[in-house]
Parts: C-alpha cells; structure tokens; sequence
C-alpha cells in the first residue's frame, strides 16, 4: 500500500545489508570466479508457508549490477509447498554470488512472518476481526515487516508514535486519570486522529467511554470480561484486544466481538521461511 | 570485541528505529505529559533467558534526552529467571515514554540470540567445538547479532564476505574444480585471509586437503561421514559442520571431534525473549 | 510539542542552512577578525511582532563554536515592540560575525509567521474556531514553520500524507463517489485515523454524513451555504472551513459555528519580521 | 546559470520535502485510489505574474514514479495572465496526487519571487542598476531563490561567505580601521577576490576609495548623499546601494547612478504566486 | 578484483571532489560558454608510464550530465609513452570543462601508483616474490589506491584493521609475549583468519613460529638475517619483509626468499603522471 | 584560516578514513589486548622538515575514545629535525593503537607537503611573491592540503570553480575571443568576484588588459617573455606565472617581478614526511 517513499527506505536498507554482507568485496567470488562468467538458478521452497518479498529480492540484485535477469514465478501472498520454485534469476555470476545471501535473508525473513500471520488469520476465519501487528518490530524493518503482515493477511496499525493517539498507563497517570487524559489529547493533538486509550478494567472502560474515547484497548483482559466490556462500549468506540495474543486462543477472543486483535509475536518472534537458491547452470 | 568504528553503525541504527518510531513526534505524550513531568521504572524479565543489549538501551536514551538516568542491574551475559529486575531507568518521562518501544526491541532480540546460543553452547559442554552464527542475519543488525552470540557463548565465523574466503559448489564449477579453485585464491587473495572449501563428500575431503586448503566445511554430512572426513583430515585443516545444524543433535556433531558448527538458526529465527519496563513512580 | 526526534531535522536544517552561507569558510572575517576577537551585541526587534525561534538561533551558534554565549530576553510567543532587545549574544566573534544572518533568517522568518497567525488568530477571539495552517510550507522547514504557528495560538492539522486522511475531489472520483471512497478508507486504512473529505455542495455534505465522515472540509463555501452546512452535520462530524481563507473575512467564517478554519498562506506568503543584531562591543 | 552540482542539492530539497509531506505512505490515495488509475491535468494560473521552476515540478514527479509525463507550456520568466495554462501532467495517479502538494509548493515560491522581482526591475527600466538579492534567503533555498531573481531579471551577488568579501562596520572596528581591514584583507584573502566595504558617511567612503576598495556599499544613504559618493568615487569602485531598499524608491535610487541595489525583501518576504493543479480526466 | 559494493565508495569520493571542486558552479564555465555548446578533445600522456584510472574519469562525466561520450583508447595497465592519446572525449562543454580537472586529478594519481608499482614489480622480475602495499593509504582512497598497485603488478596485503591479524610489537608487550599473543589471537578472532606477526630478531622469528603463527614479518632486518630468519621458518609459514621497503634493494631482498614484500612508499609517497586534456575543437 | 564549516568535512574524511581502515573492528588488538590496558608514546619525526595536522590527529584519537589525551609538542608550521619529538599520547590502549595509523597518514601527508611549499618559499624569499596551489588536489583533501601550503607559507589561490573566474583558451574560443569572453564575464557573474585570464603570448596580453582582465595569467612562458608581458601590463592587473612551475627554477621566475607563482606539484606529487609514533610504556 504505502508506496512511493518508502522505496527510498527500502533502497537504504537493501544498500545496508549489502555493505554489511560485502564489506569491501566478494573477495572468494573475485578470486575465483571470472568476471564475465554466467549463472542460472531457482529460488526454491524448503518447507510450507506464504512466499513475500519478491520483489526485494529484485532490488538487491539491481543495486549490484545491470547485468542480471530476476523473475519471479510467484506473488507475494502466494502459498508454497516444499519444492516449489518461487523465482529464477540468471546472469552475471559476480553479481548473483555475491547478493544472493543478502536477497535470502529478506525473503526468509518476510515470508516468515507473512507465513505466521496468514496462520493466525486462517484461525479467526469467518469473524469480523482485524489482525494487526504492534510496533515490536525489528530496528530498520518496520515498512516491510508491516508489508509482510498486510500480505499475510492482516491489517495495519499505526505506524508508529506520530500518525495515532494511544494513551497507555503512564499517560493516563500524567495527565491525571482517564477523563483528563482524553480531554488533553482532544485539545493538543491534531482533530485529525483518533484517540485510543488502554484499559484493563470495566470500570476504566466505562470512564474512556464517557470521555469519548475513539477507540478502548482492552488490555490482557479474559474473554468473558471482554465480552463484558464490549457490551458496555455498544459500538461507541473500535475496541481492540492486546496483551500476549501469541499465546491466546484467538478465535475464543474474536468471537468476544471485538473488533481488532494486535500481536507482538508477529514481528518479534519470527521463524525464516526455509528458501534457497538452486545453481542449475554456469559458464 | 570489535568495538570502536562499530559504535558508529550502532548508533545509526537506533537513529533509525527511534527516527522510525517516533517520526515526526510522540504525539500521545506530547499532548498528555507535562514536558517536565518525571518518572521511573524498571526493565523486568518475564520469562527466564540471558540477558544481551543493555548498553543499547542506554544509547537509546541519551539519544533522546540528557535528562534520563539508566543503570544496568545486571550484565549482558548474566542468566535471569522470570521477575528479575534487569535495569531501570528514571528522568524525563516525555524521553523515556517516546524511547521505551525501541530499547525493548532491540533488548528483547538480542537477548533471545544470546538464550538460545546459551543452549546450544550448553549442549556440547565437555567438548571442544565452536559454536558461530553464519552470515543468515537480519539487515542491518549483523554487528549486533554477531556479539549476541558472542555473550551467549559462541564464536565469530568471518563477519561477511570481505574478511573471509569459502569457496562454496558455484565457485568450485567456475574455477573448474576444487584444486583449481584453491589454487586460485591462493593466487589472487591476499595472504593473510585462510582458504575455506565446502565439501559434501569424502572425495571432495581428499582433493580439498590435496589442495591445500586451510579450513574444510562438512556439508551436510551425517555423524559417521563427519567422523571418516575428520580422519581423512588428520589435523591438516580445521573442519567446520553446517547445514541445519539448528535441528541437528549438537552433542553427536560435536563428538565427530569437528572444531566449529555453524549455525544459521541462530541469527534468523529468533523468539525474542520476554522483557517489560515497569513503572514505579510519576511526578 | 513534538519534540524528540524533530531536533535532528533541525539541527540538520541549521547545519544546511550553515554550509550553504559559509561554504568553503567566512573569507571576509578570517581575514580581518582575530580568532580571538571577542563581540557583544542584541537582537533587537525594528517592528512590532511575535517573536518566535529563539532557539534555534542558539543552536546556530552551537554548530559553530563552544565559545559563545547567548541568552533569550524574550521567549518564543511574546509580543515585542519596535526597539525591544529579544536577547543577547557575546563570545567568539568570529563564530558570531559567520553565524549571525543564517539564525536571523530563521528567526525572522518563523516570528514573520507567529506574527500574521497572532494577528487572525485574534481576529476570532471570542469564538470557539481553531485556526490551523496547511501542507503549503516551505520544503524543509514544516516542522518549524508548524511550530510558529502554534506558538502564534494557531493549531496543527495533520503533518503530511501519512498521519491523516483527506479524501479530495480526485479519490472521491477514482474510489467511485464518496460513499465508496469513505468505506475503502475506513477498510484499508489503519483503524486509528480519522477520514476527512473535502465537500463544495450541501449534496456532497449529506452524502459524507451518511457515509460515516469524521471531518468534513466545507471548501470555498460562502458563509450562509457554511451555516446550512453545519446545521444538516449536527455535531455527528468536525467541520473544516478552507479555501482561500487568507483573504476572507474570519470572524464572519469563525461565526458560523464551524470547527476549524485552515489557512495556506500562514506559511506560504510570509513576511518576515525585522529584527537586528546590533554589536556594542568588539576587543 | 550555476548549474552542473547544483542539481544534486536541488534534489536534495526535493527529497526531504516529499519525504517530509508524505512521510511512510499517502494513505488517502493508498486507501481510495487504484494503484493502476491514470489522471491527467493541467496547472493553471489564479492570478498575474512571472512563472519560475517549472523543472522543480518535473523533478518531484520524477522522483516519485517513471510513469508520469510532465510538459511545460510556458518557459520560465514568461509573463502569465489569471487562468492561462502553466504546464499540463498525466500518468499514474497515485504518484501524481502524491507528489502535486510539493511540486506546487516550490512552483508557487519561486514563481512568487520572481514575480517580484520583475516589477522591481521594471521600475528601473531604463538605468544601468542592478537589481540584486542578498543572503537573506530561506534556509535550504538559496540556490533556487537565487535562479528566481535572475528569472525575474535581476543580477547575483556573492552566494555566500566564502566567495566575495563584504567587509562590514564590525570587521572594520576588529581590523582597525578601513584602510587597515581592506589591507589585511588584500594580504591574507586569494587574490582572485574583489574586497567590498559598508560605508555610511562620505569620510568613509573616502577612506575606502583611499584604501583601494573595489566595491562601496553606500548603506541607508539617502539620495543626495550617494549622488555625493559616487561623485568622490569617480569610478575607481564598483557601488552598490543597499539598507531597506525593499521600501524605498527604486528609481530614485538607480538615478543617483549607483551601479547595484541589493533587496533583502526580495527573498525573505515573499507572497507565493497562486497557481493550482485542476485535474480534467482520471480513469 | 573487489568491484560490487565498492563502486558506491567510489562514487561518493567522486561525488566528494566534484562537489569540492564545483561548489556552487562553475561560474567561468557559465558566464563564457552557452549551454549547448560542444567540445571534443584527447587526454594525452606527457610523459612515460603505466596508465591507471581510466574508468573513474568515465563516472565523474557521468556524475555530471547524460550528453558527454567518453572513450578509453588505452586500458588501465598499459605502458604509454609521452605524447600517446589515452582516451578522448566529446560533449557538453559546460560538463567536460567542469568536470575536467577531478577527472585529471585521479587519472594521474593512480596513473603514478600503478607506474611505481610495475617498476618495483619489475625489479623483480624472474623472483617469485610478492610486491604489496601497506596501510600507509591516503585517506579515502584506499580502495582506489590498491587497485592501482594491482593494476601496477603488485599485490594485495589486508585491506584494513577488520580482514587482517598482524600482530606487532606493542600487541606482544599487551598479550605478555609472542606465545601468549599468537594463542590468544587464536582463541578469540575469528578461525577464518590468518595470524600474522611481526618479528625483529631471530630469536622472535623462532619464538613465532613455535607458537604456530600463519605469516612472519620480517621488520627492519638487513638481507642476511632475512635468509637466516627464512631458513628456521622453513616453510611452516608465510614470510613478509617490510620495513623502509622504498629505499631498499629490491631484488637483494627478494632473492632472500622472502614471500612478500610490503611498501609504504607505494602509496604515500606518489608522484602524479602528468596528463592533460588537449581540446580539439568546439562549436 | 577558514575554519568554522570546515570542521564538519574534516571530520567527515576523518570518519572516512577511520571506517576504511577499523571496518568491522580491530580485529588484532581485540584479540591481544584488554579493553582497559593503557599506553603511551611519542610522535618522532624521523626526517627533517615542517610539521603540519596536528590538531588532525587530536580528532583522530577523539573519534574513537574519550580516553586518550594527545598533547601537541610542536605547532603546525615549527620546522623538525630527525629525532625531534612532535606529540605526546597516552590512554586506552585499543583506541590508540586502533586509531594509530589513520592519525599518521593524514599527519605525514600533510607535513610533506607543509615541508615542500616551505622550501619553494624560501627559494624565492625576498621578492615580493605570492607561491600559491592549484585544482590539483588530491579529492577530498582539498581543505587540508590548502590549509598546508598557507602553514609552509603559501598563499591561497580560489577554492574552486565557484569563488573565482579563471578565462581558459577555451572559454575564450567558446565566448569568440578574449574581449568577448571578459566582456561576457562581466555582464552575467557576481560583481563581487575578479575576472583573471589565461594568456600565452603577449599579443593574448594586451587583449586581455585592453578588455579590463583583473588578473592576467601568464602560462608557460618563458622569463624574458614574463618581463615584456608584466612591462605592457604596467599595474593594471594583477599577474600570475603559472605551468608546470614545479620544475621552474623560481627565483628566477619571481625576478621578473611577478605577482604570484602557482605549482600544482604542492599537491599532486607529494612525498610524505617521515613520522613515526613511539610506543614507551603500556600497561
């Protein structure tokens, strides 16, 4: 979705990774490989999962060379089994060697979480819930990590600290109690976003209901009180169910009613999709 | 250990993730704290694990403000068990609320590395192999990841493809053959890097040895062809097991009497291990 | 109010700003000024005004040297007659003499800006109305020339494209009208941002309403269409009065009981306030 | 004029003013608009004036997106008259309604200064005085502000600090004197320099003409005065007019036979040129 | 050899110098030569040597316009003689003259490096030793200063601090001896290196090879004590001579049988190839 | 002489130079040395000559650690004998010998060229000369390397392109002749700067002063040519003797009573002086 600068993070990330991983050069690559020499090879599917990162992987191939050809087979979002081939590549041998590892580690690592994301999502099936991933992200990944979930199947929330209003604890405390806290952000934020407050009681329900809370966190609350509060909230407010979802039984707290269930575990406990790139020619 | 230019590319890092994060401001604290306002807490393990990246969360803060005091309790390396305190921190709550998420992220994946290298380091007490990681890291967090491994008590493999020669199947075709390879690099790199070949058979064993490499990786071998290549060896090379070792049974790699196993598991799929900052006090 | 990360942009903004005036180096005092020269002087203002960015003329001479002291009279929202002193600098005078114009082009450009929202914002005293700017800013300076705006008692609409949503004539036609263009936001947007849409008819007002808008831009409305406007919204939506709303009269817009009144030219057509610096010593 | 590097500080600008607009994404278009959808439109004139960078508009659509086309009707410093046809675009929706708000921004300023400074020009029709700007300009837009004057047919004066010398009432006092600053100058700064000093009486201009100044500012001088100081300076020095000549009459002035007036007002206090994007097909 | 990510270095110094060297602009080029005019000439050697660099003259063109042809006659490597036409070039005047002079200044320094280089390499000719630079580099050159001496025959040493163990004398004293130094390099850095260390008596080279280092330098030692020191080693390591190597009989001490010898003077001390851009015509 | 901005590009080469020699870590002295063991020495100069970049080495050690204090002995400009001591060091071991290298190089380069401008200087002393560089500077050291020809005694010749108009035999040809091409100068480039023209026969010389060049470049001519060519400029421009003056004899040169003599070798050709640093104590 957000697409146009953001390609330009995108470019520094996959320059940075490549600088890190290259350093001052391939030098087994260039010792023993010739300049002009030519390679072929298929990206293939180790184990189960959603393929996503495509196109990344086109990308850290083009900062490297022009003289390199990448096709992917596959969408992003496309399920693949063992064994399945998910993009070619042929061309300078320099190049492909030496950008390869780079190219891997992304997709390995958006496939993974677009792989557990469309997990979770399958498990909430045919409720209205909203899967969303938190800001537990890896430093310097967020655009694609939040991509990876989108393609798995879930939905965004904010990106960060600056485009949405959360009130936690801390804040309510600082500003003297839930009622203060919403008028105050009410007065100082834009008039252009939502106000969120997290609460862990129904009592703390009732209280941001009554300030006009745009949205009511219901945090690391069972299911039943959940059900409890969103009968309370009756459509007032977007709820949203946080706290250690990894580990929840997701379809029990979808089925609670509410609205949107946003998960850590997403973006901070991710398994690399098994991929690996297949030489079948060289010359 | 590396340490001194280093400090730079960390510190981009956390510009990254705060400037990531917080982008064009905090807006929940900014319209709900008082900009003086004060507070203090504590980090807090919520399961048991090795803790790795308290410095950084340091960095984090002095990133942001001068007006925020953090103290380590513990060491990065030091086990913790569920409910320790590990740090805490105190000063300007506006800084330590906008900083708090980034910290954390960068503390809780660092201190999964570090758990899980302790578990493997664990599992083969008594013999005298290196655990590494590989180059299957996540872009733009090697350096750290690296020393993760570091304080969970692994070893360094090459930190890229700069400072290290391993001359892998693609190279071996291109160069025509596992002596002409060797001999190439030999020619063309400079002579203070060692030469590494990878082998899957017994017979690539014997012509990597013929050729004089230094280092010798065991691709993918079972147990008992570990064991023959090492007595084909006989001390000539030093010898390094990879290839899944990350659902291997470590011990048994080790008794083959190999001298490193590298394992890229370590690095790219990472649970990160529970830590939370805790409020005590606001004013 | 958006403090952090935002110090970066303008200590990079001020180190632009710096390189672009000084270049190579201030020719003209190296070769007539000791680099030990000492000088004192005073911002003083020449016209009647809001000052506002006496911080940033400090970090000016931050960038440039450890060696000069400087120290607001005034703070960032106070009214100044012609003839007051703002604040006083003294210390190295080669730093000061090659410093001097790039802070007083950004103080005098952003109190330029305090000064004219000052100015309409006292025009609708009395009223409940907000007076925010918009995105017609000057590229690079945004984050400034938003906060002179608040510090003249106007209020911040969204940053850019990414922290809010308003939906204007083109998406209305690409999304298919404006029922479909809110629930295609309200789908794939993140849940935590309000929608906006830009109306020119009461057709278009009601469509919005019925369509679940959370702020409806009244664009280039007259002020009896505005009233009619307001009383078919009833307070089920925030109301945004905008369009060429530099050159109307204020009070009669605040009047008809509309929310927001959003002006372009706070930012884009400023005049700066005349302020100098005036040496009183040199040695 | 300047023209080879430039570029890359003009795309720099660019740069962080779409980065700072549309931050991580432009969600309303992500959100309402098709990612294939095609619109076209034309930019229009809302008032008289001089258009100025119509190859910024091009660049900012180039940074964005290879399909957009973008062809300018008019040439920069033609005259336009309200509703003429500035430039016409089309292409890919998504980047066009992303990038419009940056590309009008810089259009609408630079259009603005150059508007102005060609009816300041006009005035002195028919003398041989320069029309200059001086180093009061917006922080990051000195070298397109500067292009703007010389589009409205003004002249430039030095770019900065490090490429003329402009010896000032402050450099005068540090070095001793005129004749001893414009010695010391002469002896310590290249020798490809011309050496300009500040003067407000008539002993000072003969004391400058005496030391051998190549240029004289004659500074707040009322007219009788610099008719009296060009008489004494004979021709020996270059003299240029300067000291709130925003306010004064610019004829008046040039027919005193100064050489130069410089203009602060010129690029610190300018009214953007209104000129909008209206947009005729989208599909 | 390392090409890949070493040609953004190459391209920010080249950027670095242009930027240096242009500043603001060419104003001579701009004020005597209209914007389409055209120009053709030939770099010519003025005097003898090996021609090095010819690609970096390529990209500083490219850097600074789309309408610039320029062709290598010779490649890097090859012996000139004064008066041979190296390359031409054809264009843009406004780009070739201004980007003419950092195209010569990095022509004739590596052109310098690599003449050096094959004159020393040629000194020992028909010896099977290696000829290498040192750290000795200018600063942020390194990587063109290296391909230089590679281009000139000679070969690479590490490349910095991070790909090397060299192990000198203050190393030892720190480590509490030559064995305790070479084991502990051994347990701690990574076992893809080689270790290398310094020795200056024959009693240090016995203690070295004792200890089991992979390289031995041979520091300051006359041609006799190479060939004792070489005769205890007996190929159970690498040798290096170093030391003032620039003012040493080469072929003396390569007929020690020393493997490598490593100069300083290569690098630091380098006296340009004289070559210059003779235009041809221009319309 | 032009310090303040400087600075920033100073230690931008000095970051530079750092992260191309350390990368990813010392990896020698952390494998040797503990992080707390301290160290001491000398800076020796080891040939004669003229110190120059000793404040460079100070920001050296100050990028790597705030535990090193560096002591200047001498002052940049103070001639050196062989054995003289120029800086002391003490501190944190790793930071020094890490940062060792990258101080020397700068320091060396330098002071090679401080040494060899101070000897061409006092060839010619007692007339009234200006010795002063070219463009022919090595890229990205063009400020230090300037800084170094003033501290040997040189003067300064214009930074770059855009502080300085310099009238080629091309732009002559391009403006259609010396007339033309000064004429064209005048009218179109800051009033602020000198107009100097490159001439190399007397007819080119009396064009040049007849058009009203202020600076009159006499390029490779011979000295009786030089004397008849300043004869018929008579006082009217400054002159300056320039082409391939590094192998002039340049007393004889400056007997013709020219103004300036400019060498590219004081920069292009530089042999770095011998410097070492002297390690005395560690612990």
């Amino acid at each position: 979705m957000k697409e146009l600068l953001m390609s330009d993070d995108i470019d520094h990330l996959i320059r940075t990774a490549l600088r890190e991983d290259i350093g001052t050069g391939d030098i087994t690559t260039a010792s023993t490989v010739s300049p002009d020499a030519v390679i072929a090879g298929h990206y293939v599917a180790k184990e189960d999962g959603i393929v996503c990162g495509l196109d990344i992987v086109r990308r850290v191939f083009e900062a490297l060379s022009d003289d390199v050809e990448y096709q992917p087979i596959m969408h992003d979002g496309d399920p693949v089994k063992r064994g399945d081939e998910i993009a070619k590549v042929s061309g300078n041998a320099v190049a492909i060697l030496s950008g390869e590892r780079v190219g891997l580690n992304i997709l390995q690592h958006l496939s993974g979480i677009a792989t557990y994301t469309r997990r979770l999502v399958d498990t909430v099936k045919g409720t209205n819930v909203r899967i969303t991933e938190t800001r537990k992200t890896t430093p310097g990944l967020r655009v694609l990590e939040k991509y990876a979930v989108r393609i798995g199947g879930g939905s965004s929330h904010r990106f960060g600290l600056s485009d949405g209003i959360l009130i936690k604890d801390n804040h309510i405390v600082a500003a003297g109690g839930i009622t203060a806290a919403v008028k105050s952000a009410r007065l100082r934020a834009p008039h252009t976003l939502k106000i969120e407050i997290e609460t862990e009681t129904l009592d703390q329900v009732r209280e941001a209901i009554a300030a006009g809370a745009d949205i009511i966190m219901l945090d690391n609350m069972d299911c039943p009180t959940m059900v409890e509060a969103i009968k309370i909230i009756d459509g007032r407010a977007v709820t949203e169910a946080s706290g250690n979802m990894g580990s929840r039984d997701l379809l029990e707290v979808a089925k609670t009613g509410v609205d949107v269930i946003s998960i850590g575990a997403l973006t901070h406990s991710v398994k690399a999709l098994d991929i690996s790139l297949k030489f079948t020619s060289l010359k």
